[in-house]
């Protein structure tokens, strides 16, 4: 028997690995289209910038330990053109130029997502880059270095602009941000997005909000001018972070069942709408735990861990996942920014009659050294007094706090009920009363 | 109508400010026995040892401001030495000899809890000091200063005696701890108490485990030793921190029930067997989520939470507390320790078939900087494949991350129900799995 997987990162690689280590007579089989496997993306911003970290260290693991000690077949520069349901083949061709076909009892989608690039004039410019493969990240690193890029364009501003925006400023880069929509940060809460963009500007990032970008214009060697309807900003190099969508074209062109933002829609098994096809990570969709209903949000904990759930499927575990709750965290600057399940705008969208509640905390007790300020915001559902969602921001104590609420999410809790929740406190920690717990309870009033 | 409070710290204050709120047409009085209320307890273990911060800085909301502002009837001063249930009066006596009586709709007795002093010789010298009330705080800071303390010895290893080692240590004075006990933390999974063993010895905290003490003694001016079986410890000072009691004594005269520990029996609307009398705070017991029995486990935030239930009680709602997790966290050097839930013993001791895992993880992801281990010990029930308990120790993200694992608890999640939860990752914060997932999914290969 033969389980393939097309391409090699959190979700092929996870899926491979494990069933290897389930099914060890099964043929196991990995075609990824790049040479790089199992790395860490997420942490490829806090390297790029920092000319004193060599990017492999961000490999987790290299291609020939999976080859020769996990005894997968992983087939590096192999990329697969064509998925034959009828025949059960996959084919494609090889970096060299080579054809190549192979039979799959069981396959596994997992394309991963690509980075949206606008489709403006001068986007395909030398100096023009998005980061999302490791050798993307190389490429841009490399480009820094030996260009001695100083001045650089964001346009948009999403988790990886934010992050970009602490790692060139670490190393003195001017930055530029510029972005076609006026809110900052959209999703959030205006309250908290606000306190973000002030600490972006604070440490000097030039923000450029509500401006529609025109195109990118060549203006010298090395130089780049970002063109808007109404400004232009010049450069060095310019990182495109609008964006990703799902890579699924291929289970498109096989017939597979698109769904949400055409990301390649799966059931909690992890099957297609082929039942020996699978599909996983950032090119799958998955369901939200506080709507039930199918979202397409691409992050690296739900890929490994739908990469395990296939393999497990596959050696004829039950598995059902439970979804997704939309928990995120980044950094930017001195400030951790996180957020689970619905904010307002969504929650209305989704049919419930939400209420949101923000509040200042602390992170640390009344009178205790060190103490920052903890903006929280939490929403909850009028009608059924659920709990839907939460952000929070601040200098300290916001990345796990969230886990807290993604847990209760996950158990549809009401704010009541998690209002009673018995969590941690000591002086350096917390007030008595979590941040959380204060939210839960401030909106507990308003329900 | 009258509700009387028979002690104005946590629990009693937070009780008289809610049902002032709430009722503002009874009359709220509060009686104290010392001068201090509403004060940070748990902050004192950093105020005592730091010459540059006053103590009273600890000092949440001013008696004055109670009167003044809230229209509380607070008598410092007052202590409450009977209640007349068929009556429905308390008397006492102030600390000027005065008789006072007053009679009751309602009561509350918010008495706390006390330092267990061991009935042996020389536990009444000066210099032999407990940590408890604001005005013990006091006591120790001034005897510390006054008489140029710089040699302690700690009878106890609980939180507090952990607090101070690292309080003392950052003044410079040398500490000795002692306790009759063999094990380090004793409720501890043996390979994290070693890890907090080691914290502590590291940093010349001198550890005498396993010694019986046999009494005190006064060697000279300024002059104590502490004479075990087999040792003595010569120093300035004392610290007594085996434990407290709680102050139960009025309460039991007054013919209440009382439950674990000697502490006061109440229900989950936190009335006592008399129903025109609650208790609340560190002298009243609890329902253990997990276990769902009583435990008597005095925490900070459960009496500020227990105090306004009972004034929420009180305007006639319906309240109906959860109980405690037995979630609790403390800072020693340069560790965060954290706990909620059973250990296995306990677990075993309940009835259940418990299973253990301990795991070495990362605080943040694969070659990120400034990456430390955490290590964190999760406990499961193989009969029901529930989640019972956790124990995290760490250099940063312990603190928080043990309060995904207490809502857990409360909704009583099973270990595989928690491996699935939407966990918040980015590099400087966490491995893709963070360490309290990867608890659950090698606990959940055990189960």
């Amino acid at each position: 028997m033969r389980f393939v997987a097309i391409g090699g990162d959190a979700a092929g690689m996870s899926a491979a690995s494990r069933a290897k280590r389930n099914l060890n007579d099964w043929d196991v089989t990995v075609f990824e289209q790049g040479f790089d496997v199992s790395y860490s993306a997420c942490g490829m911003p806090y390297n790029i910038a920092d000319p004193g970290r060599d990017i492999n260290d961000l490999v987790v693991r290299q291609a020939r330990v999976f080859k020769e000690k996990q005894g997968i077949d992983l087939k590096t520069g192999h990329c697969v053109n064509k998925i034959d349901r009828g025949k059960k083949i996959v084919s494609g061709i090889t970096l060299d130029g080579n054809q190549f076909t192979v039979s799959y009892d069981k396959l596994l989608i997992a394309t991963g997502a690509s980075p949206i690039i606008p489709d403006l004039p001068g986007f395909d410019l030398n100096g023009v880059m998005a980061l999302k493969s490791l050798d993307s990240g190389r490429r841009i690193k490399e480009y820094i270095r030996a260009r001695n890029v100083n001045k650089i364009a964001i346009i948009g501003m999403g988790y990886i602009a934010l992050e970009m925006c602490e790692a060139f400023r670490a190393v003195g880069i001017d930055v530029s941000v510029v972005k076609p929509r006026p809110g900052f940060i959209p999703w959030m809460s205006p309250n908290l997005s606000k306190v973000v963009q002030d600490e972006v500007v604070k440490n000097g990032i030039k923000l450029y909000l509500g401006h529609k970008i025109m195109g990118i214009e060549e203006t010298g060697a090395n130089r780049l001018r970002v063109i808007c309807e109404d400004l232009s900003i010049d450069c060095h190099m310019v990182l495109v972070a609008v964006g990703v969508w799902p890579n699924s074209r291929l289970a498109g062109e096989a017939g597979l069942n698109l769904g949400v933002a055409n990301s390649i829609s799966v059931e909690r098994d992890m099957t297609t709408s082929d039942k020996d096809i699978y599909a996983a990570g950032d090119c799958a969709d998955a369901y939200h735990v506080v709507t039930g209903k199918k979202v397409w949000i691409p992050l690296a904990l739900r890929a490994n861990r739908a990469g395990w759930a296939v393999a497990d499927h596959l050696s004829g575990q039950n598995v059902q996942l439970d979804g997704v709750a939309g928990t995120a965290v980044f950094k930017t600057f001195d400030l951790q920014v996180a957020r689970t399940g619905l904010g307002i705008e969504e929650a209305k969208k989704e049919g419930f009659e939400p209420v949101e509640t923000v509040i200042e905390s602390r992170s640390r007790a009344h009178a205790h050294p060190g103490s920052t300020t903890i903006y929280a915001q939490m929403v909850g559902d009028r009608r059924s007094g659920r709990l839907l969602g939460a952000q929070m921001v601040g200098c300290e104590g916001v990345a796990h706090r969230i886990n807290a609420i993604a847990v209760a999410l996950h158990q549809k809790m009401t704010v009541e009920s998690f209002s009673q929740c018995d969590l941690a406190y000591a002086p350096p920690f917390s007030p008595v009363w979590d941040p959380t717990l204060t939210a839960a309870n401030q909106l507990l009033k308003m329900l």
